[in-house]
């Protein structure tokens, strides 16, 4: 099997005029903001106390746990976030207070290498009991996340000693011949994978695989573990077992079910051990890849459709309105169809790792980086939204913070490390999966580095420069040719390359003596146009989406005079684009020839209602909600 | 004010070839079923005890209460529509066993007159403090109105003495001066009177007038109750308001919210004080009607839009596929209809009533009487009805008897009286309603019938004859044109009269002298049609539905090739009927010009579905689900 390995954080410098103000947002706002609330110094917000519990924990201050049973991750989040923002600019301040929150860290575990503070300060005679609910290994995953990007953003060790050492204490405790246990919510499997890729001690793997290999076995462990306890923290049902992924051994399971976070954290987890050969496992993982994005996903890159937990339910079961679609499982898809990226490079998962990024996961977050969506619905009222049964989840704007605040942190950390997804590399070839302007520099191109310049996601030019130290290097590109461009040329100085032959799995393979002044330039093509949903996707029948480029277009109130419902796309529209370098931080505005409808006096009529010409105007589905209450609908009927 | 009454169950004589054998039908397998469930004699269904609680209470027999906190409501809806089922066909065995069944309840009673057998087994120190969810005023309403039924078929007055001992339990108890109170689940006050107009004692209308207007008074009284004690039975939210429309004085009421057959019960019981004159309380009536029927009624007459609370939801949210639409609260519909026609002749209420009826009510129970639906939807999948979140309420079956039992009583008892329904009679005036053959007896006619001969629900020809004592005689007779009926006549022996000049409010106002062999004939418009709905029903953009004459039609998976989801009506659909006597008890069966859409390979595609023509085929709705598992849709995109 070909080893591919993702670029690091730190070797893809994005420079762009898209991301890098994202990437800017989340260093100078989001980040700070963050730091704020896990401080508990935002007024107005709800209350965090993640740092206090650490404090507490190690004996700094006095007082009682505080927060979900997982709010230490809340810390891990930020810390990891904050890291990646220090490979992007270098920042002391902001590391002494990482260092700082890390002392306390430190301070807190225990002697035995255990650190959770929920457990620690609240039911201390409870450690390792209620591993179904009780996110010890979830809330571990995540710091040891945070310790590995910290130690690589500036080399320095405590944090990640401090979680070797709770690794450790783990390791000790689970595992063949051990005590058995598995997470109840996935995240550990894949973050001793990174362990694992720093130190390359196995110890660290065949932990991950244990969790992952155990999963599902019969007994249910999650019953067992239920029967040995007299106090739940949520009164779960441990028999739910499709919740947690634990129906059936991860290798037998067919469909993407249950809590979609958990589903694709196990499912990155489970991708990253099949990169070592293990081929029942990446025959498991292409077939959850199918059952995601081949019938459980919206074609916003969002996934979970159902608000009761929060999950998958069943194929084309993709109600609109009442979509969880959380911010994270998105984030989760990136993760993902990363890894599934290092198994096979094959365009299909570069093309979901895209259209959840530029669609789903930005929607999470306002503009401003002050508010996020935890629920990204494809179609809102504010009459109904938050407000009547089937809609309490849904919101028509954005709110401040939760008391549980997984999803912002998750958007810092992935924008902050965005570079990682652009690149694979293997042996002999790049691979460029996504079209985000910056400098690259790889392992295998002996110190040659890609310069790549775009107006993406708005402009569909993409120029990449191969820059050797000197003279000339050769070498294969292989770069991602969207699904939705439909005539994509390659020019390489000037001149079109017949890359037609050179396609496989979605990529176009380009081999070339570069020097620094040739020039290989990508054309996609942006033109808008139509999307429709299987005739299985019952919400979906008679409608039509406007995608353009990797955005996903959708219809507001505000710009179409309020009344969403009676609007319809014509079926033979005309759509065209203007760009506003000014609105939303700079958009392209596309108008699609409609109807809107007379409206019924009544409720029912034999009467179709009558239709007038009407110019509906599109915005990226991103930027919805952003400017005020008001309707926002994706898929239109089209008359 | 004029005064117009209802015609009595016994003076209208159903005879035809529709309701006859409905009739029939619940008069020989219904009720001799319910009266097994009852006595726990049916196997396989699930147990009722119903019966058994009552000899428990008398001291008949020793075991525990089981059931619902209103299990004795089933024995009241028993009683009442096999009371009425002995008006139409006098049955001793029957009026015996209900005697049995009397004595029992009689020596049920308490001394002080309380009766209720969960509360007199089960928690008799707990007696009238937990209105909000015990449902003894409720139960009582439901045995008042069965003694009202039984004294009216039989003359004989036991239950009735004993409901009366009961009442007045009620009232030195209730009422201004008196402790507070209301009930949780509204029925009393309509029972109350019905024993109101049977008895002219004006006690029993001020204890009507007293629980309408103490609701949704301040201090919310639900609180106040909750205040008192440190028990519950399903810990219901005494703040939720709406739920049990305590949210505000009946009079102030706009919408129609909450539990839906609370709703419409309470509506109808204030519609019946409504009558005396009270015109702020008709105002209000008047005002919840339109609610209901212009902005939260189903095609089908169904309401109550979603599972959680059985509720009304928002203005036009009636999703199809996760719709509640309990039979019960359709049977309540027509209650409100029923006494809204007395208030004031408007074809509006007559046009609703036959929709609930034809549609929503009848397909609550299988054709051969034996199973039952509670939630009636629109779009049935059996891939994920009673199996995903949002759908386990869901069935795509009739089930046999659930352990909460209200709607299969309540549909027999409804179609027992069902002649109560059908005429109206002001001191000049008869009004026709509902299009059901028979003969009637009036009061103000001074002894003519009225004979009716339809072939209605599928023949639009109904024949009236006025039949005097002898001679000839002066009859107004008001006949309901339905709105679905674009082109109406009426021939007097023959000669079409003009009847546009004489329509008022939807009704063709008719004097004439009538001899025996005079005959009326009105023709309705039976063509079928395609319904729309309002656009702001989010559900039905874009969609039509199929109506011939009063009967919804819907399409199943088993004449239309399973797969529902790809198919569409014709914009410009030919629709074609052909009767088919001995299937589903005879039926016309349309055939509908449509189309069959491709289904796309994989989940999103920039190319439309291609269509293919196809004829659909559409069935009665209030037959579906009686052919085996199979999905259903009444509403279908237009292509």
């Amino acid at each position: 099997m070909e080893k591919i390995t993702p670029i690091k954080v730190r070797d893809y410098r994005i420079s762009d005029g898209f991301w890098s103000n994202y990437q800017k947002l989340v260093t100078e706002v989001v980040i700070p903001y963050q730091q704020d609330i896990l401080y508990d110094r935002v007024e107005g917000a709800e209350k965090s106390h993640a740092i206090e519990n650490f404090r507490i924990a190690a004996g700094a201050a006095e007082g009682e746990f505080y927060g979900q049973v997982f709010q230490d991750s809340d810390v891990a989040k930020w810390i990891e976030a904050a890291a990646y923002s220090i490979m992007l600019h270098a920042d002391k301040k902001l590391e002494s207070d990482i260092d700082e929150v890390i002392d306390v860290i430190e301070r807190a575990q225990q002697p035995d290498g255990y650190i959770d503070t929920y457990f620690i300060i609240k039911e201390p005679e409870h450690r390792w009991q209620n591993l179904q609910e009780g996110h010890e290994l979830y809330c571990t995953g995540h710091m040891l996340e945070a310790a590995i990007a910290y130690y690589e953003a500036t080399g320095k060790d405590k944090l990640l000693n401090v979680m070797k050492r709770m690794i450790d204490h783990i390791i000790d405790r689970f595992g063949k011949d051990k005590i058995r246990g598995i997470p109840g919510h996935p995240e550990i499997e894949l973050a001793l994978m990174r362990l694992y890729s720093l130190t390359k001690d196995k110890k660290y793997m065949e932990l991950a695989e244990y969790f992952i290999d155990e999963r599902g076995t019969e007994p249910n462990f999650f019953v067992e573990e239920r029967k040995k306890r007299d106090w739940t923290i949520w009164n779960s049902d441990p028999f739910e077992a499709t919740y947690t992924q634990n129906y059936a051994p991860v290798r037998e399971q067919k469909d993407a079910v249950g809590h979609a976070v958990r589903a694709v954290y196990l499912y990155a987890g489970m991708a990253d051990i099949a990169a070592f050969g293990d081929e029942s496992l990446k025959k498991a993982c292409e077939e959850l890849w199918q059952s995601i994005t081949q019938r459980r996903m919206y074609v916003t890159g969002a996934i979970g459709s159902a608000a009761v937990g929060e999950a998958f339910t069943a194929d084309y079961d993709l109600p609109n309105d009442t979509a969880y679609a959380e911010t994270c499982a998105a984030i989760g898809l990136i993760f993902f169809a990363h890894r599934m990226l290092q198994l096979t490079p094959n365009s299909k998962y570069g093309d979901t790792m895209e259209r959840a990024l530029y669609n789903c996961v930005l929607a999470g977050m306002q503009l401003d980086g002050k508010r996020f969506f935890y629920v990204n619905p494809l179609e809102v009222n504010p009459e109904y939204d938050g407000k009547i049964t089937g809609y309490k989840h849904v919101l028509p704007e954005r709110p401040k913070w939760f008391g549980c605040a997984c999803c912002p942190p998750n958007v810092a950390r992935l924008i902050t490390s965005l570079g990682q997804y652009c690149w694979t590399e293997s042996e002999d070839t790049i691979y460029s999966h996504l079209f985000i302007g910056g400098t690259a520099d790889f392992e295998t191109t002996k110190g040659c580095k890609v310069k790549v310049e775009t107006g993406f996601p708005y402009d569909g030019k993409v120029a990449y420069r191969v820059i050797p130290k000197s003279g000339k290097t050769k070498v294969r590109l292989a770069i991602r040719i969207p699904d939705w461009s439909k005539n994509t040329c390659i020019f390489f100085n000037g001149e079109k390359i017949d890359i037609n032959s050179t396609i496989e799995d979605g990529y176009a393979y380009i081999e070339k003596c570069f020097d620094k002044n040739d020039l290989l330039e990508l054309c996609l093509d942006m033109t808008p146009h139509k999307v429709y949903a299987n005739t299985a996707v019952r919400e979906d029948i008679g409608c039509a989406a406007i995608q353009r480029g990797p955005l996903v277009y959708c219809f507001e109130g505000i710009d179409n005079d309020q009344d969403l419902n009676r609007l319809r796309i014509a079926r033979n529209a005309n759509i065209t684009e203007k760009f506003e370098k000014n609105l939303l931080n700079g958009i392209a505005i596309l108008k699609v020839s409609g109807y809107k409808m007379t409206s019924l006096n009544g409720l029912y009529s034999n009467q179709r209602p009558s239709a007038q010409s009407y110019e509906l105007t599109a915005m990226p589905y991103y930027t919805w909600g952003n400017r005020g209450l008001n309707q926002m609908k994706v898929w239109l009927a089209e008359e």
